[in-house]
């Protein structure tokens, strides 16, 4: 475990690689992953949290960390005792994904055959991908099933995944702010990203790991994703037109409003914590996530399956829009399964899933109390 | 002339500068126009055009310009000899906006003090500097008033600074698609895009005539521009999820989905025929128009003027949603003016206003006869 409370399993299966979904092998593979609460002697309180696009193992604060430098989690607002999914009831498991760059292997770990970074030599992974060495890791600590596994975003994929890949492991699914396929424009979004981090000439294809980083192409990407987590409200709440520091236009091009230094100091915040690379592996890996996709990983597979689930949607998420859930919900129905649908109601676009909401804490207590007890 | 059918006029006033909003001063300006249709004996026929964002004088093919090799206009489907808007009946005049990069005097001109092309030592200039150099053409042209201001988005944004500069010259106005302010969520959109650019070592501080231009970031800031002009709906229709000449995913970073090939085309494209600088300063125009604010320029200046309006909407543009043309109308409504409003069911985006639409033809042509009949 280091500091952080983060712990490391590394699997490395005769001949020490796991086959991907496309077919190459990777290997060895590290996992970085944390635990909250403690687990029960007969294994059944485990929830398995997902991590959305940049987050990371550290969903929340642990309770030995009680001084002021530890540093917060993604979910604090959710995750602790007495809380939505609750620490003193629930054994929690969070894994930075694959492809990452949070302590998992990606594309910034050093590739045994060269001794160098991967860098573009990481395979292209995917989200089943990422869902397989999570199994390795419920192996690992002997979990055979999980109560619930939780996620939003690309994290909701993964849940999704799960409950396709591994459905008898799945008691119940909470699938937030998520969708089955990304829609053309979700594709648009992450495309242009992409290409603002391949146009900066320090992403040398790739190959910057000690040298000049791709900086101002990541933290164009990230302004990009950014703007998508919001809404037009929660902008117009947050911004208006509200100019920085001055009583009148600058008439050249530094920031003149609010929203613009806001962005751009996302973008800088950003390129602090996050591989430029793991920006293209993670969002390639979204895109090509189908679950309507004709081939064996369809949510058709689902019919026999045994997992409730508990999909959830927010008014104002454009990136992933209510109808994207609905459709979630109407296939998963078709194949007979249990489904709770919620949409909320929240102004805060995509991001809504991440703050604080006492609608969304007390909706999945509920349904984490209601898969418990109906053993 | 030149072969394109464009026109020229330079105007250089006593001591041959124009005084810009922001103060500085700025001259000599040529501004390229072109027209279309006979002028009316009593000048009585006139209808000026705005074009948006990247358009140009071109408004649409000239009737002497029939062989094959012609441009097509921007707007070929709405000008023309019986088309919604007739020139048949009316003389249609369309130039190119100042800041811009077709003819029209801005960062790529001449800077008379140095010799060289302005770059960033051009001014930033605003909407309604935009209008002022066209009622200097108008005056050179000895139109007195115009029949109506047409334009939509960005053009749309000027045909309401004409309502507001020059009252009493505007007999009607059509503002499309349009804004009085931009959301934080143009600007934040409009932001990104400038700091793609920026952040290409080839823009060089907008240095760059005559050496290698900055290709790659003002691709992605068109890609990003581009996105924001279509609707989830026609990308879904148009691209949806199908792949690019491929039976299955590349697992690499070129091209997979068909809307990437798209957005990429799009960017290499637009690179060829627009400049980087010009992008800088008419988004920047835009960010700062605002006819709410609380200087003279309020649309409650309004309040004398006999225009009358046709103010239009589309159902699915979410750059300049509804809510904000009824915000216009409503603006209009409370200073007692003669306006109309339609919003017009369009799944395509933002650029429903330049795309062939019946209702549309039919709305503007019946109003535009409306205005001439009353005399």
């Amino acid at each position: 475990m280091d500091k952080s409370g983060r712990k490391y399993f590394t699997f490395a299966e005769p001949p020490g690689q796991i086959i991907l979904e496309n077919g190459s092998l990777l290997g060895p593979v590290t996992i970085a992953y944390e635990t909250y609460g403690q687990l029960a002697a007969d294994k059944s309180n485990v929830i398995l949290i997902e991590h959305a696009f940049s987050g990371d193992s550290h969903v929340a604060c642990h309770a030995e960390d009680e001084d002021e430098a530890s540093r917060p989690g993604w979910w604090d607002n959710m995750v602790g005792p007495e809380k939505g999914i609750d620490t003193n009831i629930y054994f929690v498991v969070c894994a930075n994904i694959l492809g990452g760059c949070m302590g998992t292997t990606g594309p910034t770990s050093l590739n045994p055959a060269t001794g160098k970074p991967y860098g573009l030599d990481f395979p292209v992974v995917t989200i089943a991908d990422m869902v397989h060495v999570q199994k390795k890791l419920l192996d690992f600590l002997g979990i055979k099933q999980v109560l619930s596994v939780i996620g939003g975003s690309v994290g909701g994929m993964q849940v999704l995944q799960w409950c396709v890949s591994y459905p008898e492991m799945v008691r119940s699914a909470v699938p937030l702010a998520t969708t089955m396929r990304h829609s053309a424009l979700a594709i648009a979004f992450n495309e242009v990203a992409r290409q603002a981090i391949m146009a900066d000439p320090h992403w040398n294809g790739g190959d910057y790991y000690g040298k000049a980083m791709p900086e101002m192409g990541l933290a164009v990407a990230r302004m990009i994703a950014h703007i998508t987590y919001l809404s037009d409200e929660s902008m117009r709440r947050k911004f208006g037109r509200n100019l920085q520091d001055k009583s009148d236009f600058s008439f050249n091009f530094d920031v003149d409003f609010q929203v613009e230094s806001y962005l751009r100091y996302q973008g800088s915040k950003f390129v602090r914590r996050f591989d430029a690379n793991s920006f293209l592996y993670i969002t390639k890996a979204a895109d090509y996530f189908d679950l309507e996709a004709s081939d064996g990983t369809s949510i058709n597979t689902l019919n026999d399956s045994q997992t409730r689930f508990l999909v959830v949607s927010f008014t104002s998420d454009w990136l992933y829009p209510t109808y994207q859930s609905k459709e979630l919900v109407k296939a998963l129905k078709k194949n007979g399964l249990d489904v709770s649908f919620c949409e909320i109601e929240a102004d805060c676009g995509h991001d809504a899933f991440l703050l604080p909401n006492c609608r969304l804490d007390s909706l999945i207590a509920g349904f984490l109390k209601g898969v418990a007890e109906n053993d």
